[in-house]
């Protein structure tokens, strides 16, 4: 079991172990009031996991109600966020009641755009199930749903109250949705951790689910303390985004967050080699260890596709860009690039 | 002229002065890069003043769109806010742009919310044309859209980058509008100020608009100071409001914002003199200074049909409201009140 404290403008726990799920009562009101709590899941993950929420939290003394929408980065969008919004007001949930997300990415970026905003913010728990929300979605406070234009072009900065990572859910996920989330983990790698990488490049799939996944929320933390509200070095947790986002609206979400992200890292990493930013060897490793996880590297979309759709980035500010790239494993620059050049460099890594 | 400093999570200057609107794109070159801007107004204020404000902001440099919606709080939903959010992503607006709110209440609180989830924030200018606008909701940030369960259900805590008031502006408003915006002044007199109570008894209509917007600004300042997130005093502010919700949301929005405050205020502060909290004087002198503003102080819903609405109060934390209660002029009481003596208390002020 571990534990990552995060100090950010609210401080809370994330929880990481095996079997938590049947602790959530405890640890919820450990935390809170034991009040009224709404459960926010998908199709995909109530079914597993909602008995055993709903249960946990009861016996803890917990009024529990649940909302759960189909499963899939489809709807991610106002609809299902409007749709939660007023299930939640007609269920009479006040402010001093608690949201719970049970699921991936997409439910947690969701309910905690929900939470940010009903009754302008009330308590949430994250209890993510994928590896990709794990290590990345649930830490760190950032909550979105999609527009017709881009990806999570529309949230707010609102941290949770808790996050409990239970790594037995883990082993529930099919591959694909497995090495999704590894491409994030792979990510934290590149940027900050050569040894976190050499670990992966190590053992392959059967990496230690507990330290990797630990190292990851540690890195996150480290992240978030520093720059809360991205206006600087939390930038680089964007290595590959900027194009994976491209790539995700481009096949409108029929191609996954994770595969979109690799093949964006995959992009930005040869490209970075024909500007000189980085070796062939840095550059082989890095798609190497993609393709070791079953993730693509490469993509037909064409550099005048994803550039049009990289336009709708966030992080873009005026006619610039901030583009993300590896000098060596462990090592990442923020290199502010004119939106004009922008396609260029797509192309040379396609 | 007077300038107020408001120091919050963000600290920011609201300006209160004759003839400001054509100075206007220098005072947001002041604050901020004369990047693109977005002016969000309705179908009332943008003829009135849209070309003046447009005019001002490319003088000073700044690439200039505008959205306009149909006046009127009906407007104040999830729609139009989806309406504005898919305007701004289809118009390329960056984290680096501003948002201008140009309008009263409905226009600064719609448009707040969108500045607060746009891209996760972007910074925006409130330029308050009413006078409840002024004096309240332009001030402090918060910001919200309607439910159809509720006013204000959706929103969050987002301060604005500046604040320009225009008392010129004012003299453009129908009576029952300017008059709307009272309800609040005469809120500020009963909450915090007998001297300024005691101006608005000896000049009525024709109190001093320079002097009485800026004293309300500033209690405003001070409350937002000390409150930001409305755990504690801040629900001060609330006075007269948990009842007029229930009589705004009851009438569909038909009657005014203004006018249900005043019929909140008029029912409490009778509610408050039968319990004996608050002496016959006062109650008299509040009622009198509401119709003096032509408000009105009775309503033809039932305490039932008040009591269901206000259920949905924001303020509500569990099974108690905080009711807020005048002593006397000057002087009121947060009240924790069980939910199941508010009708009660309704009905003895009716």
């Amino acid at each position: 079991m571990s534990y990552v404290s995060v100090s950010a403008s609210k401080s809370y726990t994330v929880e990481i172990a095996p079997d938590l799920l049947k602790d959530i009562g405890s640890r919820a009101a450990s935390i809170h009031p034991a009040v009224k709590a709404a459960v926010i899941s998908d199709s995909n993950v109530w079914p597993l996991y909602g008995q055993t929420v709903v249960e946990s939290m009861e016996k803890a003394g917990f009024e529990v109600i649940h909302f759960v929408f189909n499963a899939g980065e489809a709807s991610k969008n106002s609809n299902t966020y409007l749709e939660i919004l007023n299930f939640l007001a007609s269920s009479g949930m006040t402010r001093s009641d608690i949201l719970i997300a049970l699921g991936g990415g997409v439910v947690g970026d969701m309910t905690g755009f929900v939470a940010a905003t009903y009754l302008r913010g009330i308590a949430f728990i994250q209890v993510p199930t994928t590896l990709l929300a794990m290590v990345d979605s649930s830490v760190g406070g950032k909550t979105a749903i999609d527009l017709p234009t881009g990806k999570n072009l529309v949230g707010a900065f609102y941290q949770p109250d808790l996050v409990l990572c239970d790594i037995n859910t883990l082993s529930t996920l099919p591959e694909s949705i497995f090495c999704d989330g590894c491409a994030e983990v792979i990510k934290y790698g590149i940027l900050y951790d050569e040894k976190l990488f050499s670990h992966l490049e190590a053992y392959g799939l059967l990496f230690d689910r507990l330290s990797v996944v630990t190292r990851c929320v540690e890195w996150k933390r480290d992240v978030v303390a520093e720059d809360e509200f991205d206006r600087g070095s939390r930038q680089k947790l964007n290595l590959g985004h900027t194009i994976g986002h491209g790539i995700e609206t481009s096949s409108r979400f029929s191609i996954s967050h994770g595969q979109a992200v690799s093949t964006g890292i995959a992009i930005i990493a040869r490209a970075a080699q024909s500007m000189g930013i980085c070796s062939s060897n840095t550059c082989q490793r890095i798609t190497n260890l993609l393709t070791r996880f079953k993730l693509p590297i490469t993509t037909d979309y064409t550099a005048s596709q994803l550039f049009n759709c990289a336009l709708s980035d966030k992080k873009r500010a005026g006619s610039t860009v901030n583009l993300i790239i590896p000098k060596e494993i462990g090592n990442c620059i923020i290199s502010p690039t004119a939106i004009n050049q922008l396609e260029t460099i797509i192309e040379a890594g396609l």
